[in-house]
């Protein structure tokens, strides 16, 4: 089995979808998922019952510009949210018996408890005047995902939902797909939480002065220029992904522009990547396209936290079930159709 | 409270939505089915638990004309595999914690063991030639589908999901459809589980025949001329859901042909009713829209058995949670947007 290649397990996985008691390619999405599920974990009964969802919280330099419209107080206040259970994501997550884990990778304020500390620096520095990490600041975000990755592949751990929590962090986010979809930055900043027209324009000038600003280096050094810690940690868990049989399911925007970085830096770590919805915010799609990702979702959602990640779950988990428990029309002695 | 409009229900819910600690209106449509769900349930507390699926099955009188895929045995066979649990629908409803009825309407052959018995007659008339059932068949379909969602009430069931099977039965829904929103017959006759084009273009044949036939009194008669028993069926539960808390969540192109007929019978059971997704079946979205209907999920699904339906429930028992479980900014002390 080891020595096949990956369109041949997804051959393999698509061939016995074909065999189940349903009309050919009659579950649509749902049997790319399946397929995808049992390429990565190498197997024709794919197991998607152990789930944890990793939310990376930090602060970004950048929100001293004005580009949101919540003060930069609100990611402290919000990891004590989530470690008192009361955000959209440990609702969601205790919906679908989802593994919560709450990553602290540099926020601007003192440690939240039960919160895990993985920081960096507080905060980044300002995009907008110079680069937002240093080399060392990057690397150590990166490894903190890796090994994040690590332990969840120890757990036994099969789906890992990706979230962000981080005031200005659309910011870098539009700065990141402007530079490695070298796309215009009007088109791919937006709303973010919902600020107004002139926070906007704001937004957008403070975007095109920081890709004007770091130049000569982007798109090589994009990350260190005009990420965050949180972002270059959950491109350092997808590419992590790959040393193991993650599944990794990427949620909105902040996590689609790591996804981009992590498929910049290591391209076979795309295989593991599953999107999980198209957000209301601009240039969303703009980076999934590039991804060549067809995301499974699409409910305007614009909250990040792993939100759209912690939905998808049981849809994935409904895939998987496809393949392990559906009977085969032999089996069944159920007539194919007939061949006119 | 109960005297409050349906309108003052839901802004009630949003209000109550809006409180909750995420920028207003970041979970996109997900909020408008916790506030849909809230509304019916007429509480800020709805409850998502107990789950429900109900497949109504029935044979077509025709499927003489050639217009699917598989032969009409097939609808028989497959009963016997959700006896057996070998179909997609056992799969799904078991991966999400859903209880499943399957209800034989009148298929053409023997009952089949451990499936409820509701049978009408072995199959309608084929409705290219006469009516597909008589009035006192047609009221006995609906009222069949009544009892069924009481029964459901009685068992404090939250959400049903309405599904069918029955080969040959989406030439009855595209019929309905046609009649019902006024339609071109060429425009929502599809592929149903797979035709090629020289049954494509019988199917839409048979569909322009029987319309023609029966013109004088379509639409007014339009379930009993071109409709099938498993379809009133699905339309008596939509139906009865007003009298009850019940939420129904429509399936596919056949359920929604049913839904058409429920809200032209009773309009005010529309507010009861949500739809699972788009399915890739032409004149789906036709219908939809008459219905002002924004399904769920956009997954190209086009199997039936309710498998669109049962993979909404986990997204509705989030919504759910997003209402009961998450915290307001006051008692989380989260800061509010600035307002710039």
């Amino acid at each position: 089995m080891k020595s096949d290649t990956w369109q041949q397990r997804l051959q393999r996985a698509q061939s016995a979808l074909d065999q189940k008691t349903k009309p050919p390619g009659s579950l649509g999405e749902l049997e790319a998922i399946a397929a995808q599920l049992s390429a990565i974990q190498d197997t024709l009964q794919p197991c998607a019952d152990r789930a944890r969802a990793i939310i990376f919280a930090a602060d970004h330099g950048v929100a001293a510009e004005g580009v949101s419209a919540f003060p930069q107080a609100v990611t402290r206040q919000m990891l004590q949210n989530f470690a008192a259970g009361g955000a959209a994501i440990n609702a969601l997550c205790e919906a679908a018996s989802i593994d919560l884990q709450v990553v602290d990778m540099g926020i601007n304020g003192e440690p939240v408890e039960r919160i895990i500390d993985r920081r960096v620096a507080p905060g980044t520095a300002n995009l907008a005047n110079q680069p937002a990490m240093t080399q060392s600041q990057y690397a150590q975000s990166v490894e903190a995902g890796r090994q994040l990755a690590i332990a969840a592949a120890a757990d036994d751990i099969n789906l890992l939902a990706i979230g962000e929590m981080g005031i200005a962090n659309t910011t870098s986010a539009a700065a990141l797909v402007a530079s490695l979809c070298n796309a215009d930055p009007a088109q791919v900043t937006g709303r973010g939480t919902g600020i107004d027209d002139s926070r906007l324009s704001n937004k957008v000038a403070v975007v095109k002065t920081a890709l004007a600003r770091h130049a000569e280096i982007l798109p090589q050094h994009a990350m260190s220029c005009v990420g965050g810690f949180e972002i270059a940690a959950m491109a350092g868990v997808m590419i992590e992904a790959l040393n193991h049989r993650l599944t990794i399911v990427v949620d909105g925007y902040i996590a689609t522009a790591a996804a981009l970085w992590a498929v910049r830096t290591e391209p076979a770590c795309r295989q593991h990547l599953m999107f999980a919805h198209q957000s209301a915010e601009a240039g969303h799609g703009i980076a999934l396209q590039q991804l060549q990702a067809k995301p499974i979702l699409q409910l305007n959602l614009r909250l990040g936290e792993g939100s759209g990640a912690a939905l998808c779950l049981p849809i994935i988990r409904a895939a998987a079930a496809i393949l392990n428990e559906m009977a085969t029309f032999e089996d069944a002695g159920v007539s194919r159709e007939s061949t006119s």
